[in-house]
């Protein structure tokens, strides 16, 4: 991962080195799984020692929740923008797909971790981010009931049609690689035409 | 894992001893991941000693090419299935999302492993296991071709529709817990439903 990328994805990270430690563990973590990685590895990548990591981080628990935290409240603040932009539900929706599918195909490296670790996290962290996941599904729920209610989208089971939202951008990071026919902005636009399809939506 | 799934997963797999191992593996990658599992602790955990296990795997990479080309070959000949027993490309990607989907649901661990761990396979077994991958999705590709021009289905762009396709049912094992309130089956009819949606076909 590049300085800009980790820039990019923790802005909000201080010092610069407990950032670098998060992309470090990001890499470790995408190849070879959260618990064949060892703190030493992760210290290693970034170019310091053990002990300089625990500076930062009290445990390689700490590091993967810094991570996966930081994902799923992006996520949430980017539903939460999309729904406060426009009260129109189909257009939210296709906002919401667009940026959803864009980032996992973006930033899939991240998402794999951030999506596919979430067994590794200690109860109490793993309730944080729980929670955040289920406050984006909710949200995605809404949007799809109001559609509904317009009359701008007809399905059987609500919940269901947000478990398969969510999943089609989620999916993406597991396949998504950086010589894709698509770019990330192009395949966000492709599912979103497929999503409305799928909720009902007939233009 | 019972040993009646693991006699459902691998029915020609023998003998019982080396079925055992690859169930026992499968729990192992599935909780620590590949890279973390030694071969002792899927031997321990099928009761068995570390050279008991060489003597039916040559390495831990051969225990997961086993179960991942066995989950791949039942996917592949389940889709050739379904293609031959109906015409209809209607019905045939109905019957193909509903058992899809119910065996990502029904046997969601094992096909986390068989999903998720393809970057651990060697570069032999990992060749044999996406010819399979490309002969599967080639397949959902040619049914949705065939859909299109018989006018059921409409889709921009069969290859990214195929991807979406599947990218369903396989999300479907990143969530399912045998807790869910749909039944693997309940859970196949709404995400074909979806699907035909999503493809543009108005019942």
């Amino acid at each position: 991962m590049t300085t800009a990328e980790a820039d990019d994805l923790w802005p909000d990270v201080r010092p610069d080195a407990a950032r670098r430690l998060m992309a470090a563990a990001v890499e470790s973590f995408a190849e070879r799984g959260y618990h064949a990685t060892t703190t030493r590895d992760i210290a290693t990548a970034a170019g310091m020692s053990p002990a300089a990591l625990y500076v930062h981080f009290p445990a390689k628990s700490a590091v993967l929740f810094a991570i996966s935290r930081s994902g799923h409240q992006r996520m949430l603040t980017m539903v939460e923008r999309v729904v406060a932009a426009d009260p129109d539900p189909v257009a939210t929706m296709r906002s919401f797909v667009e940026m959803f599918v864009a980032w996992h195909a973006n930033r899939h490296v991240v998402a794999r971790v951030v999506q596919h670790e979430l067994g590794a996290l200690p109860p109490d962290e793993y309730e944080v981010v729980a929670d955040l996941r289920r406050r984006t599904e909710q949200l995605v729920r809404d949007v799809i009931t109001r559609g509904v209610e317009a009359g701008a989208f007809a399905v059987p089971d609500v919940r269901t049609a947000a478990r398969a939202v969510l999943g089609l951008g989620i999916d993406v990071s597991r396949w998504y690689q950086d010589s894709a026919r698509q770019t990330p902005t192009e395949l966000g636009h492709q599912y979103a035409d497929l999503v409305l399809r799928m909720l009902g939506h007939r233009p």
